[in-house]
């Protein structure tokens, strides 16, 4: 049984504490939030203790952090893990500023600290299918891959001032997961954004509707089509279209009811958001970090590709402003 | 160029006046009708000339009859245009009465005509591409079939009351596609009806609901679902089970485009009635009575055929009544 | 926290216990089953003991007992734990002799026992989804139900002989469904089949394919497409047709991911069997029995519906040997 | 009864030779092509006269002249007939030098000529469909245009020498597709290619992927996807994203027939190529031509519609050229 010291009681570190506690290998030791009322609760919930990020830290029986605090205090806690000997799970981003990912990713490779990084969606069963099916030979060699990703509705626009405009907090997931599915590294970035969801969005310094292509080394091409709200629910769709043919990953609807009546003929929307969608995907990503605890699987999404997500948001950003294509180094 | 005479300008006389108009090989020489007015309008449009029905069957000029009258002059028509050695199509039914139809048939046959009964769907191209896949092997043999057939609105009580019933006016299309797409005749026919619809239905003697059970010497069976109104259009489906996988043929949409939004994914409705959806039908129809006029084909859907459909209906009444299996001879 | 005994360690008990175990108000104590070597994995999985039929029945900290096994020791544990003042959760059926359902409701009705009949199919998202949908109106009255269900393959001809045949085995799920949804009781029944699968099942005096057809009280109909066979998973699918519309639950397939290549553009399969496809079923069955156990719910699924769906399915025999309409009394 | 000079007898004179051969209101009067057995074969099958080019523009009985001739005959037939007073319907592009269709419209305005330039996909009934939604406000105010165009096979590297590259020959009918469905023009252009289908275009100086990324005033943008080769037919997707939802035009399919066996539930693939997907756009193109000619109708798709798409296709290539995004003047 693998103890788990859990940072950060919001909604993504709920999540985890329930496939954390499902897991029969793993349980959560310790909680660790500012916020102290809430990491009561949720430690009185699971048997857990509160404790302060020293005292987690310290623990001999801790074995491993999930790191689902304030993104500014990533960058920290892992260092602290990595010297602690701890396996650490963090959520994206590492942090906002590539240099302190980079100087972060030092301090894990000096302790050679075992670090998942949480880009969710790849371990989500649809996307997984469509890369099965993609490496077994289904459609030939990749030629362009189109990602559309839109979140149901907008966020504040306090969290949209911390949260490093929409390249770095939203379309990340999906420069992840254009490596992921073409398994090779972009050569350039462009990109195209503007404001038509919430004029605040705009005042804030940051777009809410995005396009970005990018080159691979191979010729290959990804698109990736952002918007901060869909009017429909969480949209989430691949398409990769190959020498041979294409794959199409849908959506998840809601249920599988249609209703034909006077007007159409109706089919549920795509499942809300994240946590409905990606229930799954977290499962089977806490059972791959399991995995790494246990010594059978190596991390599959490192601090590397923490860092390169980043690193083409970055680009991204830039080639907004400039109104160019970046090249990718 | 073949001329032809067209008895009757109603809703369907219409459809195979323009068909007949724009096959290059026929055209319309005679239009025939009690209703002088509507014959003449449409002899007008297809430089045609209004005919009595002597003058059209004694005009050595007229090669074949197209029958789209009231039903109880189909079979009278039928014989006299066999005698005048004319080439007949004659919409469904040939009567409503199977000792009328078997005494049509026997003149007929006497006169050696051709005669094409109009089965429309048998030439729809959705019902051809799952009959054409059966055929080839898709899904091994036949074991279930379900045909769906319900109109999008109940006809007047008036129609009702002189078109034979459900079975004769409604299901004998279901009844004839069953025979068509399973290659074999049923052996057992087991009906079940309500009057749900239209109360003025079930007061004109006749149910608008219907559910037909046939049994097929080979043991597989057909259910046919039918009502006199769906709330969505004209739901034409045939489901083909076999021993390898099923066959399925869907709705035709009146259009691809959905939409999207905040309380369902919505798709199109079926196209509205039969002019629309089986508009190609009617088309490839004309086309198959062409060559059987060029002595290219012989009739795929003979009287026999007309007058088995017309049998199994009456043993669905007769299965009704009894509430039990009817045997069919 | 309930104690649960489970009774038979097969396919179906290893279901409930994983959903016994994981609800948090709920653990298996006691594990019966005459194959001693599965009860003591079992057992030792769950932190269980191993007991005997009567150990389990006179532990007073056995708060309900969970019956998964063989069908002919159904009755006898029901009547056991109702004098014993267990609550019971009994998988379908309850005997295969609708006089020994009888006999076995008596003792439960006189020891007021709380019984639980396990058609998990309620509890399925899509059926409660379109049943949830029927209520609020969306479709107005109800006209016609059609419920496809075919298995995946044919059990081998061994378990058909002990199954009771295909309407107690498994039409039973479907005949209950109809009544579920529908709201009301059959007035009559109306079963046609025959053996187009497996010989060896024809042989075992039993039909693998059948249609059932039922007409209810307010003159709806429902009629059910059984198959022990689809060649392509397990087809699970209803239609609702009401005054305004239809409502149509489809299969749940194994992905979302389309195949576009040079043949056709392929979806995925339905999923497999029912331990796919109504997992979440089991699940929300599981809730609702935890609920009767604490007095917030009375069970949703009796004895009664347990007595009503074998009758049917007795008729439903009845019909297809006499080759007529039974009418339910 | 309007006469048609057709210039031009190949593929898609032949499509439009059918056309108005069909309409009520048009015939063919004389026939154009340098290729003179193919002129006279065509002549032949219409009742037509093979003409040259001089007799057609001179002859007072032709009304309307359609230019189907090779691409690099377009502007000076367009000049010729705007000068002898002919309405002129003109298929895409006008000349593939932007300099050169300025000078051609100079002599259309002068002359007052009526010209219906010919993108065909502006009558598709699908596009014209999402186009109505969306005019009608199902979803907004547009946000996201993302049109998918990808040809079933590469044309041969012969014809992508003289076809002015992907942007002019390909993608110009969906940058003129993005300008009809959002009734507005863009401010700037990027775009981005690779050759991937067929080393032997690239060789000719061409690319055969393409993604081209607009801006529009509104701030609102779109995305073409394009490939010279998809693997399953013509495929022809529109999607609207708006501030309520979106709007999504699929393929149509060869058929509504699914096949559902051991390894997928397949459905048909979209229609092969522009033939049969745009057989019903081209009659309704034409339909909308003889209201021009009617005078009930001015020609929705201009001359200036043909320059701006040309100039946009322009505009995209020295985008691809300075991995830069090029502002549209």
């Amino acid at each position: 049984m693998f103890n788990i010291a859990l940072f950060g009681c919001g909604r993504i570190g709920k999540v985890h504490a329930v496939n954390i506690d499902a897991h029969p290998l793993t349980q959560i030791k310790a909680v660790i939030d500012p916020y102290h009322e809430g990491a009561a609760k949720l430690a009185d919930e699971y048997d857990a203790e509160v404790m302060t990020t020293e005292e987690a830290m310290a623990d001999p029986d801790i074995h491993a952090v999930v790191i689902c605090s304030a993104t500014d205090t990533h960058a920290d806690l892992i260092e602290q893990a990595a010297r602690a000997g701890k396996a650490i799970f963090c959520e994206k981003p590492i942090d906002l500023s590539l240099e302190r990912v980079r100087g972060c990713l030092n301090v894990v490779n000096e302790n050679n600290a075992k670090l998942l990084v949480g880009f969710n969606r790849r371990y989500d069963p649809q996307f997984r299918t469509l890369k099965d099916l993609f490496e077994s030979g289904a459609i030939g060699k990749a030629e362009t891959l189109v990602i559309t990703s839109r979140d149901p509705s907008p966020p504040p626009a306090e969290y949209v001032k911390v949260s490093g405009g929409i390249f770095r907090d939203m379309s990340i997931h999906d420069l992840d997961m254009a490596r992921f599915i073409m398994g090779e590294d972009p050569v350039s970035v462009s990109a195209h954004g503007s404001c038509l969801v919430d004029p605040a969005i705009g005042e804030a310094g940051d777009i809410d509707s995005a396009v970005v292509v990018m080159h691979f080394e191979s010729g290959a091409m990804a698109t990736i089509i952002n918007s901060r709200r869909s009017g429909y629910g969480y949209d989430q769709r691949i398409e990769l279209h190959g020498s041979k043919g294409m794959l199409k990953a849908g959506n998840v609807r809601e249920h599988q009811v249609e209703h034909w009546g006077d007007e159409s003929c109706a089919a549920a929307k795509p499942q809300y958001f994240f946590l409905e969608r990606y229930k799954e995907a977290y499962i089977a990503e806490w059972q791959h970090f399991v995995d790494v605890l246990e010594g059978k699987a190596e991390p599959q999404c490192t601090g590397v590709d923490g860092e390169l997500a980043l690193y083409l948001a970055e680009c991204a950003l830039e080639s907004l402003e400039m109104h160019q294509t970046v090249k990718v180094n």
